[in-house]
């Protein structure tokens, strides 16, 4: 881990099942995700199913550190957390948890949870890097930033776009100077 | 009160100064909506200031009911609610109790946390009606809606589009049947 | 409605069915409870069964006004509720918005929730009223009362001890002073 | 970390300044049950001062690993949190997410605060061991035990009584089996 302001990283994303469409189209791109994340920060996602199991797998084969904050009791937790937070809450209240705890967030594709967390990660002024190209609203929200990086008005913190795993990595060493 | 199936109505949108640009260019059209609502309804808002405060007066002036849901400890309560619930969560986690709270939600205006609350009713299976023309994210989320009346593959639930008070009833009336 | 400090009074106490020992034995005391409390007091309760409906019964009898802050969904309201908060947040979450929205608690009985509910009204400095002789942790808690009237050594609010409907009913007029 | 089911231990007691009485004259006693915790298991406080801070420094003086869940927005945490988990919840509501995520808490001393979160960890199910001869609520609550062992008549879990670190990691021992 580098001395650096990001130490943190959240990961956001479709859930389900990881061996069905639409989540097993980007499975290797979540893999590869997980991997240089876990070399370089502590991962947190929502602790479940679909991109989270994913990116978490690939954290973890290369030693890396997970946190799974999770709906309810947490009684869904995938394997490869090391730290389970059972947040008794519904699964949107949740993910305010998870942003909250985090430096910045990175969003994989994605249903209406994932459109939540995207908003609530702005709202709390947590620096959010959609993975262009993985389809659902990280793809969707980026037709409607104002200035082509804002969620609103205020301006509250930027919202940054990447096409590639590496691009993902520039910007959160950019953002941590 | 009809026999009708929506009871309890919520009401989103800009927060912030109701005599200040972007509200005050909209205070008769939410005047206007409180009083509709009041005659028929019960009324939740976040019980704050802007759009919830001019909604809630209006609702007033009829003799209506008004349901305040707020973040924190209920500080900043304008003077309309009859009911004030201090929900000692930040001003995003409550919007999910606001929500859960309603039979159906109208959005007018709105930054940030409005977005989130058009996105958490969505969500809870809560139809949302877009009162379009009002600025802000309802009428930007009408940008982004899948078959014009979804904001996901999921397909939980209808977002409505009103031009008018008028429509936002006869959508009202429609859903309650 | 008096003008008066304390407008909002919670009730908590023993959940579950209502014609079972141990809440039928104080079946009636809670229908007078309710009665004298709806006719001062907007009565908030957890909304559910037990205590809370029988309190809530009495208060819809003399034409009162019920407020029900539920768990979860909301799907275990009982009838007499006139605004049901759904809430999203487990059985004792939930009971920290009930303790917050209120001026005042009175305990009726109770297992671990209302204990609950007790230390959660006292964190929250809002006066505990003991209804004493109905059971379970209202007459175990006065075991512990420090100064006998205190829940820890910060002193935050006064717990207050009532063997009566009616010295409730005095004890709410003196704390409105 | 042995293979068994006990794996996270929250630890809970008085916040406030560490170098005042009361909590400077039980330091000593904590820190030693930070060194034996951090040895065994992962450590969960509530991330802020007092009992928590000298818990988590013995923690961390044997290369152990803490867990803080912080109320608010995480801005009081001490220096000896691996994981902060910032919940956006007041004092009282985050200690819920602190109890569901262990699998057994332990108590020292404490005021309110403390007293809510030995109602909740039992509420939750999680055995609670007292430390005894530390004060506050965790010698008050021993007095109300019901059979000696439990906070209601449901007897969801067994609270237990230790009066030394020893007698504590016992009895985390025993109840892992």
């Amino acid at each position: 881990m580098n001395a650096q302001k990001v130490k943190n990283v959240g990961v956001i994303g479709y859930s389900g099942n990881p061996y069905e469409t639409p989540i097993k189209e980007i499975a290797e791109l979540c893999l590869k995700l997980g991997e240089e994340l876990g070399r370089r920060y502590h991962v947190f996602t929502g602790g479940r199913d679909g991109v989270m199991e994913l990116v978490s797998k690939g954290v973890k084969s290369v030693g890396g550190f997970c946190v799974g904050v999770l709906p309810w009791e947490g009684e869904d937790s995938n394997e490869y957390n090391d730290v389970v937070i059972k947040t008794g809450l519904d699964f949107q209240m949740r993910s305010f948890i998870l942003v909250k705890s985090v430096d910045a967030v990175i969003s994989v594709g994605g249903e209406i949870g994932t459109a939540i967390e995207i908003l609530a990660a702005y709202a709390n002024k947590k620096p959010v890097i959609l993975l262009r190209g993985t389809g659902g609203w990280t793809d969707r929200i980026a037709d409607v930033l104002i200035d082509g990086k804002y969620l609103d008005n205020r301006k509250l913190v930027e919202v940054y776009q990447a096409w590639s795993v590496e691009e993902v990595l520039e910007i959160l060493e950019r953002i941590s100077k």
